[in-house]
């Protein structure tokens, strides 16, 4: 068989969660909750399912579960979005990004990626025949480099992926560089994927700046969300894009003949559970603890702690105490020291190494603890 | 917004659903249950939720499914598969198609598809940049006509889409036929994606050849089924793909950065029902006796019955009762008559009308009573 995905390997998550498992180490890797939902979220899946919620729901999602959805939004960031042909459900925020890209990329079409970026883009664009350009963030920063983005910008540009707050870098744009994208993008028709899963999971000092705040850019994007990261509940593969009308058409051309449509007690669960915005709300507060529990224990060891403004991230230096690769650091941290964690290096083309590595505390106070002491051995 | 899908409609199955519902109509339309599943299944579901089951399964899927997957395919059609590496979990049987598609069609490449044919793999085809080539089966008959298939064959051909039991005509493929498939392809590097979501609605006379029975096929082949149809719970979006390792990897290449894994309670709640074998050994006898009661109140009206050997769908001759196309029967028969079915013409290509329309019979008795008694007033 001749392959046509050469270049193609197996996810880094994927490696990482297999590797953990096997070592039985600690998997602070790939970005999932060890903790179960709400009991009322697992209760209204029941609820629905003995109501006979277990066939084919409308191809792009039950209404309800739409209109919380534009409801939730225009409560947060201001923008109405229209529920019925404005928001498809999808089986999570990976497949609402290929179907967006494969319908809206040419062969031949240029694709803007900001790297570091999440390693489904740039497959995504290839499989649709476009090309992808690669923008660095800026090194150390990671913040948006718009002089860059500017002189990557040509006739051919299709569309820019962005993503706030921003995996695995754990950085969050700021109303005035949402501004610099949309004013850059006035004078083109390039339109924009915005992977914004992360939104509720800000920490003092920011603000979600969600695509849909800005007019100019909300006009021309898709915005891809998470009930999974969200709601803890990342297995039930639930996500959602809203896009203007014309761009929501032409989304669920392919949507219809790719999943066709997605899990309907699930989506019957989520919209009776988003009645109540405070899981959401509340979110912050709750990952804001865990951070400050794992920074606090990290800060007596010899990782170097990067910044984290949003996400359920934590990106450590560990120039300081390894002569090692990224990747060689993680494989070696899994097998010999019983904590997993994610290269940075996986989120470049070209595996660019800075010395940096990712942890997800979005574990148990129990296995934060329980990592933070196997760190310490370090 | 230029589109880049100029030719891509809203699918039928979703026209005909809504039009069914506004009008209040009988939907024979959509293939899908109007029944519950066993009250067991959705008790597994529960039971997998309450024990944690709600973060990210493995990419390929939870291995004690692909074990009894496995298990039950050697069982039923005597071919082993490797649960680890040749079984993978979809999020339904549409997006199992479209992943093999992406994962092995290049531009330019030849896909044959066997008109008529499930509405989803042309514009499959078409975004991977593949040729769609179009080949009748019988008309009338609708079996496959391998002189045909033959003279499409080329060196571009990369891979034949095949169906059994078929949709929407209700065939159901003999072992002769799979045999000179089989013999067809021997000389060739020609892929096979086999649509076998009917596989346990069988009917007396007919067996399900399926493509795993046929080692020269089975080399060749991605096997597509769902647990949706067999289980009745089509809502749930869980199929899977079986598939040599080589063309497994492939196909997990794409399937990673589409929707990166399924539904993890769905999962181990069909892990633990699939421990018994009696529901799908079954449904045979309890689809049958549906379509003989379908069947014979269909006798008392003007419809000429099509035979239906497999599948749960009826197909009937309009052409003595109506002066109408199919499209325009199918719309007038729901609005006017109040039941919801689909014209074959959505099938094709080019919209090829013959007159002939398709009834689903995985319906209760009483929803089965009530259109007949409606159809019998034409
Ligand atoms: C879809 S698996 C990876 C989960 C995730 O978003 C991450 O770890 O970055
Ligand atoms: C995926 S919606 C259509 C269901 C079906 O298989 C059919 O009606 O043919």
């Amino acid at each position: 068989l001749q392959t046509k995905l050469p270049a193609v390997g197996t996810t880094i998550f994927t490696v990482m969660s297999a590797l953990a498992a096997e070592k039985n180490a600690v998997n602070l890797g790939q970005g999932f909750p060890d903790f179960n939902c709400d009991p009322q979220l697992l209760q209204a899946v029941t609820d629905a399912m003995a109501a006979g919620h277990n066939q084919y729901p409308p191809m792009p999602g039950i209404l309800p579960l739409r209109e919380a959805v534009a409801a939730k939004i225009e409560t947060l960031y201001g923008h109405r979005y229209d529920a019925q042909s404005e928001i498809t459900v999808t089986a999570g925020a990976t497949q609402a990004i290929i179907t967006a890209i494969l319908a809206v990329v040419r062969p031949g079409d240029e694709v803007i990626v900001l790297e570091p970026c999440y390693d489904s883009y740039v497959p995504n664009i290839e499989l649709a025949g476009g090309t992808v350009v690669r923008v660095p963030l800026t090194p150390g920063s990671f913040r948006p480099d718009f002089a860059k983005i500017a002189a990557a910008l040509t006739p051919r540009t299709r569309a820019i992926i962005i993503n706030t707050p921003h995996n695995p870098s754990a950085t969050v744009w700021t109303e005035a560089e949402m501004r610099q994208l949309e004013d850059l993008l006035a004078p083109t028709d390039v339109l924009v994927i915005s992977d914004e899963v992360y939104e509720h999971m800000v920490y003092t000092g920011a603000r979600h700046e969600s695509a849909a705040r800005f007019p100019g850019l909300a006009a021309r994007s898709f915005i891809v969300s998470s009930f999974g990261k969200t709601y803890h509940v990342t297995g039930w593969k639930v996500g959602y894009v809203a896009a203007p009308a014309a761009l929501s058409a032409e989304f669920r051309k392919v949507h219809q003949f790719n999943v066709f449509t997605v899990n309907t007690p699930m989506q019957h669960a989520l919209a009776r559970y988003m009645a109540d915005p405070a899981p959401y709300l509340e979110l912050p507060a709750f990952y804001q603890r865990k951070r400050d529990l794992f920074a606090a224990g990290l800060a007596k060891t010899r990782f170097k702690l990067l910044p984290s403004a949003g996400t359920y991230f934590q990106c450590v230096d560990i120039s300081e105490l390894s002569e090692l690769g990224e990747s060689d650091f993680c494989q070696w941290l899994t097998r010999e020291i019983g904590v997993a964690a994610i290269p940075l290096s996986a989120f470049y083309g070209d595996g660019f190494d800075q010395r940096v590595v990712r942890f997800c505390f979005a574990k148990k106070d129990e296995t934060l603890q329980l990592a933070i002491e196997r760190l310490a051995r370090l």
